[in-house]
């Protein structure tokens, strides 16, 4: 049992052990959006901030401010690789070749985040990127990533060894039952299970492990990473289309209330502009899926598929599969993808409920690359519990973005305009149910 | 996450991973009998035999014989080191300061293992070591835990990465839930565990791991090891006293039925001219616990205590207690310890029946060292159950050597000679359990 004393010195002297590693640690969907705004909207400013909706964990007394700093400082640093620019633009993405123009790829190979505003207030921090969209975009997922991972760095501090051993240990076994219950699933009927983890995992390590498990043990019912990087190194597909932040900025900008009611629509035409197939997956609970539905234009039908994200799976699923048939299409030939706080319980019932009347694929986020619960052995589970953390667009052009979303407790922004948001897209539909995660 | 290739290439190019690292990698006890061996018996010829009781396991068609070869081969190359004599001579044990005697650690110095002979039948390995008692005694251990240790390596040589990093972690948190009830049980009264998981062990390197996870999960209770090579390398006390092979050779070796009787306290006689106060333990199953109490001398109950090795240990306690008593004696200040076959729950009834009766501490071993029951992911779990494999004594100067223990089904030896040890010492008290391990 040597000591490799190269291994061990190199270990204990790095200046910091980085929570983001590259540029390309991020979530799909960035990258596709990005690519859109910088078409599109280049000059527009956006703000996104950092919003802990888990008030009771109180981040700026558990996250040291030095940390984080460092940490962000760090990712400022970071540049796409020669090799990873070469992957965007040689790889084939949900089937397209060259997905990424090269007009892009040439803006993104100089590309670095912007700079960030930290503050702290009562317990939390206050952390803000204003600038152009097309640089504050990017913070969202590694900020998100960091300070989870700061956090369960913390948490993990005091630990012993043989409490990290066990800690891990706990994790996996943890993990790999649920594998063997989504194996007996997929025996019953298909089953399409993809890694959105990203942004509220426990570490980085921690998903790569998580997602190689999901690549061993599902095989091809497991259909993919959002995390583009992963998804390089491991030669699973990158998945992911876009998200609130494009109805939320579109929205904002709205003149009037007749182009606000418009606006989550003219992000799927300009969407439809740039994507085809399979990107063509509608995220329709910003403002209320009930309402999102009922106005939507008839080609709105002709997309692929759907993504709810607020309203109880099943409930949101079967309102889609209406939806289809009334607009005379067939709900078979589409595709739900279902994505909030999904964990093995919920696929099952989702995939026993749903089966042969929908594709469905599920987008298995912090129950997948978060779940510590009963794992620490040294009673610091409550410090593992994952948090409802998000990092949302708040301003546009200097105007008040905001989400309203099927369930009012997830709703975000300020009052005043959610109220007048409200009675634009009414709240038909709209039911409060816990937020977990 | 870079390769260190001469890391890598390193583990790639090993001649021979070896099951058996060093000599001192042995049970505590046999180098104690071995100095009363050396001292009493240097001329005595004992033949000890591998004896595999789970015969439904065929070891010879799961261990391939070529690498059973090398790894006898390789266990004959090694001496104790210079620092590990060292460490003999100097430590203290049991709380004596060199227990081993300068003439015998410089013989020490000079030992290897004798020769072996090795043939198959039926499916199961003959291995037989013959020749003085002072070179076949010491491949008791080493001979057991190759096999079993090359058993394990056959059942987890066609499991994936992933298979083996699940295997492994399911055992730590196995073993982990089972450190965590032995601390709730520390919590209600006194409890003192110790390691006898040499011989079973499912490797090495995994009984490190228990042996560590257990100085870490319950600090003092946490008593010793029987292996001397981690007693060595973690600071932890070396236990154990002696064994069956004491009486059984003394038995074969009685010239006649009253020779025969007194036999096995004729070996505590021995053994009181060697050492004294906690080593010594009885072991009073060898040819049936009620006919050894029944005719003790009365000096025997002055020792220290006993272990009980083949009746359910709360019985076997309670028979203890009530002779203790019976012949006069403060059972509170006797100490009974249970090893056989002990886990985490017949640790608990004991403790909580047995509390305030008497001392007590627990040898924990197979199911310490060896307890993979629901951890393999691939359903190999069969592969990796415990079996109950020993290696006796079955001749001593051309004189067949039995056993008889509390328990029929453990009885070892031809049946002519096991039915004259019926007559001579009676069945009184022995009942048929089931042998687990």
């Amino acid at each position: 049992m040597a000591t490799d004393i190269a291994t061990r010195v190199y270990n204990h002297t790095f200046r910091i052990d980085p929570a983001i590693r590259t540029l390309l640690d991020t979530d799909f969907y960035k990258l596709l959006m990005l690519q859109m705004i910088w078409k599109m909207h280049r000059e527009r400013q956006v703000t996104f901030q950092l919003i802990n909706r888990t008030t009771s964990v109180r981040l700026a007394e558990i996250v040291d401010e030095r940390e984080l700093i460092d940490q962000l400082d760090h990712a400022r640093t970071l540049r796409f690789a020669k090799n990873e620019l070469i992957w965007l633009a040689g790889n084939t993405f949900y089937g397209t070749r060259q997905i990424f123009e090269p007009g892009f790829m040439e803006w993104l190979a100089q590309f670095r985040l912007p700079d960030y505003e930290l503050t702290q207030r009562d317990g939390q921090y206050e952390l803000t990127f204003s600038g152009p969209w097309t640089g504050t975009t990017m913070w969202e997922i590694p900020a998100l990533a960091i300070i989870n991972e700061l956090r369960a760095r913390a948490a993990v501090r005091t630990m012993s060894r043989f409490d990290l051993d066990v800690l891990y240990a706990r994790a996996k076994a943890k993990l790999w039952s649920k594998v063997e219950r989504l194996r007996r699933l997929a025996e019953e009927g298909p089953l399409k299970v993809s890694d959105f983890g990203t942004r509220r995992r426990h570490g980085f390590l921690w998903q790569r492990w998580c997602v190689e498990a999901l690549q061993e043990g599902l095989g091809d019912n497991f259909i993919g990473t959002s995390n583009v990087k992963h998804a390089m190194d491991t030669g699973l597909e990158a998945v992911g289309t876009n998200a609130h932040e494009l109805p939320m900025v579109y929205a904002a900008l709205a003149r009037d209330d007749a182009e606000l009611r418009q606006a989550p629509y003219a992000v799927l035409r300009d969407w439809a502009t740039m994507y085809g197939g399979n990107l063509l997956v509608v995220l329709p609970d910003c403002f209320g899926t009930t309402a999102f539905l009922r106005d939507a234009p008839d080609w709105v039908a002709d997309w692929k598929g759907a993504r709810p994200d607020s309203k109880p799976a099943l409930e949101a699923s079967r309102e889609l599969i209406a939806w289809w048939k009334a607009r005379g299409r067939d709900p078979q030939e589409k595709l739900v993808v279902l994505s909030d706080a999904m964990d093995v319980e919920s696929i099952e019932e989702a995939a026993r409920a749903l089966r042969g009347q929908v594709k469905l694929s599920f987008g298995w986020g912090t129950h997948l690359t978060n779940d510590f619960v009963g794992c620490a052995p040294a009673g610091a589970d409550g410090q593992l519990k994952a948090i409802s953390l998000v990092c949302k667009v708040v301003e546009a052009d200097g105007r008040p973005a905001v989400k309203l979303s099927d369930n009012p407790d997830k709703a975000l922004g300020a009052l005043d305009v959610v109220e007048r948001y409200r009675r634009v897209f009414g709240a038909n539909g709209m039911a409060r149910h816990p937020v977990e995660v």
